[in-house]
């Protein structure tokens, strides 16, 4: 069966955000009363596996192997059935 | 009244997708059974605005002004009360 997994990365609080807060430094510029602004990047996988269960765990060591540096990164991950 | 903001940035159907296609190569490298990824980008923007309705105008403006390339971009806005 077909899954479609959703893996959002975003930075661990803390950590550098310099595309954030460029983005925030720009929205300032063009006159909005902006305090902050984080960026997170939202991978889309469609992904075959035998149950709801597997869909996840094949999302996690995707995510551990490929996807997220565990250093600098926070992740979630949410599985939905491919329509 | 602080607004949190967010604005997610994905590509229009049948745009290249090249960090999507990249990211899908790899992973079958891995030895997962990937169909396809689609990659997006979140940008969460804490705003300043006196009604949900301003912070979800302010945000439409912000993705016209910056985020969001109208040609191939296409992009969805929520809006919650800052907590």
């Amino acid at each position: 069966m077909k899954y479609a997994v959703k893996i959002e990365v975003s930075l661990k609080p803390g950590h550098s955000n310099p595309e954030g807060e460029t983005t925030a430094r720009l929205l300032v510029e063009l006159g909005f009363s902006v305090e902050a602004v984080e960026v997170s990047k939202v991978y889309k996988v469609v992904l075959e596996a035998s149950s709801m269960v597997e869909a996840e765990q094949k999302a996690q060591e995707m995510s551990s192997r490929l996807l997220v540096n565990p250093t600098k990164d926070d992740y979630t991950i949410s599985v939905a059935e491919r329509k």
